[in-house]
């Protein structure tokens, strides 16, 4: 990361301006719009650095919001320098524009310059705001929060006496989040003018229009219909910027609203919104630039700053760079998302009361080209679980089959009673919840499912399953399509993981039944899901050179359970161990050991359980495995553990009652 | 139930008009208006009877939509003969005026009519719609829904080529709901003119004016900005209502709502809205009119009733009448939301962080003190859950302490995301869900909080816990303030019951312990809350006569157990059971039987898990625990059975190894 004259941007080379140069503007005292206007744009390259180097990352958003952040940190915010609890309040309920925040901090020295090597690292930067990183005032990753947390901490301030000013970035396809609307009302009521939400209103949505996704219509009138008052800008116009902040100065009696209109992507050409064609999705939404990506909006974005700071009288602009890290190979993985989307299209071609609903995630749920093949049974919800399930309960009430899709988190969550109200009707729907689980560990917690089997495991009239290889896949969308007259929620990791074994192929999906997928005497474990099976699988091997032979068993079942069948399957066996890529309270293992408490086998058992015991870390897959100690290492080391604890193994004889006591 | 003349209205007598008046009245071929008027009124008289007969029920908002339902009933649903699938479709979203519903069915022969008898009684008309009863489209009861399944029904019906108009009422404080928005814009992106929305804009909310509680600002103009068709009409003067909905037919490129400006309580003078004096609460929106109300009621609908018969030629009006059953005599019970109230009121008396925030229950929970000598520190947020729960976020965040009320039924699911939002923030704050479990049975599933502890529980630094005592609740309540620095979540029990245990004076809150209520040796029951509690106490009572003795212990905790402390408790005993006020699934005994797994007692334990194990029942409350068998008769018998299934318990020593074994 040697500092360098910058000649030619290389495709293997990353660069970033380093705080020093961000100092020797500021110093220079140019008229304020100026002086944030270069800031902006040093800060766009860094935040590309950013997420170049971490592989991963929200561009588009980051850049759109940019001027607005520069503009608010240099320029607004009050006592900065007082630290975070005391100085003037800035946060995103959009959230994904953290690597935008976070070099807008590095830049004014708020945040470790060194963290801008960091992004989606262990210890490092998330993936979304956590309030753990310094300036960081709310969590946020989940969409609609902003203004009710804002009112919160003003009516607060205002107990405590506290003079503070409240911005709240919000992203404009967030607005269709029933949350927003909700969180407006009492705002005006009390007269909270403490509070001035600026929307980033770049008109796309995760990959595509918001226009066409679920359009917002008169934003203006309908803010002003709930009594706040409203402002309109250019997003990306310092000056615009500067006159509208004064404006709503003057406002003191009620909640403000500036509508800022940006340009996703904004400051690469091939990176803005406007330049995606007709029929296309936007590419920059998450994900990394590829090499040449990096390569060609690097050097567009160094060349106008080279520029401006020539233009200040700063002379060049020192650059650093690093080597950027090769992308990991692709090797020959189960792709859960893509085997759904097959399985999705062959049932649909039978059944034609099959409705796909989707809230706004139509490329990570696997529903393009169900989009494509079926236009009239595709529907769009936005960024609006709530009412999509509520839709889906209206639509299974006249005699369709939906299927609702969205990202897990979102899915057992935001729409907890409305399913539950829907199962309550007996009527049949579908949930389809992708990212689940731990992996991947880049967009940190909010979006890391770990909690949704216990959120949605005792609606009842609800079976939850989950698939470890794309035949298994297949094989539950046919059961919940043609197996069952109960609604079905399929959980999928969206990561694609190599499965070291496969399932027999007449495999078919029987409720509470799993299969053994490596036979083993000494002891059993059972689990679910590809990552999860995959490394116990190689920590069982592992344990097999040390003489420890290990039953492991896929239980795709997660709040359903045969136990005839799981006696059959443990015969012998007393030395039990389950493994949740959930935490382990009210995941799949607190039934089996419930189960077994209850069968009261004789000689006695012992089980152990094994998952997520506190809030993911986020960072790389292979770190937060590290972490969580669900990696091959990690599992190895826990089954060891519990065999080296456990009384000898019983054989296979019934006949040595107490066997297994403890001292 | 004889028929007779009506001369004097009594105290002890109920009255209804039986369905053949009604055809009477129909049969007679008035002018539409004319008869719909009249038939509201009758039908008026009816919810009063079915309402005083339950003694339980929403008065209020039943009476404020009779003239609106009555009309879609006699004159703009289409096919009502070719039953529920086939006709128009009318739900109602705020679904407590299911009452007002259920009679205008019957009197038109669409509901049995011996069902006037049955509301909120077991196989009987449950107190929020169900779609088991015929011509129920949904099910309702938690607010917000109604226009997204409205929605999902229309384009299932596009889809599936069916022709239906679909109607749905709402009420004005539910439109507070974040859903409600959430589910307008697409209904106008997608021209879904095949629904109405009709506002029963009766102006209070639950006991208070919706002005007071969250006001709605303007909300023609609000609907208007969302793109609909808004119409504002006078919801009793049915001639309007004709007009209204003849106008709207003509709109056939957007959905539309009518605005009907109501009166809560219509039609009895002393019960309707404006009645309510300044600085009081309104009395009739949940619960019975007592003896002398119903007596008055009645008595003036029954005049209006009589007249109007007469103006039309249609003589005398006869009148049905039945004997109301006494109201139960009140025991000496634990009333845990009144110790709550105490509760609060110290903590807040030296903690001036404290902030108690409400969603439209302050009666129900118990804040109607706080908010008298508190109002600064008491915020109300109206039916707004999510809103609330991220406003308690942000005022953590500042360095308060909120306290967040509802019902535990909408607190668990509605703002599930958000609470988990809050706790990943690793800031403080108290959740009070009431009304938790399955008594009251009368509100029916909606209301039945029996898997809030699954839907929570798995929420990192998050403690739930259940008192069972007025004295346990003050103890939670210090440790939640006091003691702990994790956010926690405080289930309580609404309903009044006697306990037939006291816990110990010096009792403190000891995380994941709990307390033997009752010694014995033969087999131990852990569970929590008063009435499961206090039935299982009279169950081991029972038990001791047949020598079977049972220890009974208290354990408060739902989802932190300390393991020593459970071994030591179970000592030698090895029959074991759970009892949650809960779904089986997900329970208190789930953790506390994984525990017992885990732990590997020697010799080999048995746990037997109790619980809810279907949709809770609505009836009565002696009805709805014979149903799922968890009154004294039901646990005994379980008690029993678990035992004589049982090997012969193991006594005091540890020497017998396997004599809890099955062959």
């Amino acid at each position: 990361m040697g500092e360098q004259q910058l000649d030619v941007v290389t495709a293997d080379d990353l660069y970033y301006v380093p705080v020093s140069e961000f100092d020797r503007l500021r110093a220079k005292r140019l008229d304020a719009v100026e002086e944030a206007q270069t800031f902006a744009l040093l800060a766009r390259l860094n935040t590309l650095y950013m997420i170049a180097r971490a592989w991963s990352g929200h561009l588009g958003t980051s850049f759109s919001s940019l001027e607005i952040m520069s503009w608010l940190f240099l320029r607004e915010m009050r006592n900065l320098d007082a630290g975070p609890q005391a100085c003037d309040v800035f946060f995103s309920s959009k959230g994904h524009d953290a690597p935008a925040l976070y070099n807008v901090l590095i830049a004014l020295g708020l945040l470790e310059q060194d963290q801008i090597h960091h992004l989606r690292r262990i210890h490092g930067l998330p993936g979304h705001p956590h309030v753990e990183t310094p300036y960081i005032q709310a969590n946020t990753g989940s969409l609609g929060m902003g203004i009710s947390k804002a009112k919160g901490m003003a009516l607060a301030n205002r107990l405590l006496g506290v003079d503070q000013k409240i911005f709240v970035l919000t992203g404009d396809g967030e607005l269709q989040e029933g949350q927003f609307w909700e969180s407006l009302q009492s705002a005006v009521n009390m007269g909270l003018h403490e509070i001035t939400v600026i929307i980033d209103h770049n008109k796309i949505q995760s990959d595509t229009w918001v226009k066409d996704v679920s359009d917002l219509g008169g934003l203006e009138a309908k803010l002003r219909a709930f009594g706040w008052h409203v402002e309109r800008v250019d997003g990306h116009d310092i000056a615009a910027l500067q006159r509208v902040f004064r404006a709503v100065d003057g406002v003191r009696d009620k909640p403000k609203a500036i509508i800022a209109d940006t340009v996703k992507g904004k400051g690469v050409s091939f990176m803005e919104g406007p330049a995606m064609k007709v029929g296309e999705l936007y590419n920059y939404h998450s994900g990394a630039p590829n090499e040449q990506e990096y390569a060609s909006g690097s050097a567009e974005l160094i060349a106008q700053a080279q520029e401006r700071f020539k233009t200040h009288g700063l002379g060049e602009l020192k650059i650093e760079s690093a080597v950027r890290q090769p992308r990991k190979p692709v090797l020959k993985v189960e792709r859960l998302v893509v085997a759904y989307t097959q399985a999705l299209l062959r049932q649909a071609e039978t059944h034609p009361e099959i409705i796909a609903l989707d809230a706004d995630l139509v490329k990570d749920c696997g529903l393009v080209d169900f989009r494509a093949r079926f236009p009239e049974r595709f529907v769009e919800c936005g960024i609006a679980e709530q009412d999509m399930v509520s839709m889906a309960c209206g639509m299974a009430h006249r005699g369709a089959l939906p299927i609702a899709h969205s990202f897990a988190c979102f899915l057992a969550a935001r729409p907890n009673e409305q399913i539950y109200n829907q199962c309550s009707e007996s009527s049949k729907v579908i949930y389809v919840g992708s990212l689940a689980g731990l992996l991947p560990g880049g967009p940190g917690h909010s979006h890391q499912s770990v909690r949704d089997i216990s959120a949605l495991g005792s609606v009842p009239g609800l079976i939850l399953a989950e698939p470890c290889t794309e035949q298994e896949v297949v094989a539950l969308v046919d059961f919940m399509v043609n197996g069952t007259e109960e609604s079905s929620y399929l959980r999928l990791v969206s990561l694609g993981w190599p499965v070291p074994f496969s399932l027999p192929a007449n495999y078919t999906a029987e409720v509470g039944r799993g299969t053994v997928v490596r036979d083993g005497d000494d002891a059993i474990v059972f689990g679910y899901g590809p990552w999860m099976l995959a490394n116990a699988w190689e920590a069982t091997e592992r344990l097999a050179t040390e003489g420890v032979s290990i039953k492991l068993v896929n239980l795709p079942w997660l709040n359903r359970l045969d136990t005839q069948w799981l006696r059959d399957v443990i015969g012998p066996i007393r030395q039990i161990m389950t493994l949740d890529n959930h935490y382990v309270h009210g995941g799949q293992g607190d039934m089996v050991a419930a189960a077994i408490a209850e069968l009261a086998l004789s000689p006695i058992s012992r089980v152990t359980r094994l998952g997520v015991t506190e809030l993911p870390q986020c960072g790389t897959n292979d770190e937060v495995l590290h972490h969580h100690k669900l990696d091959v290492d990690g599992l190895f080391a826990s089954m060891q553990q519990a065999w080296r604890a456990s009384p000898a193994t019983v054989g296979p004889s019934q006949d040595a009652p107490g066997a297994g006591r403890r001292g």
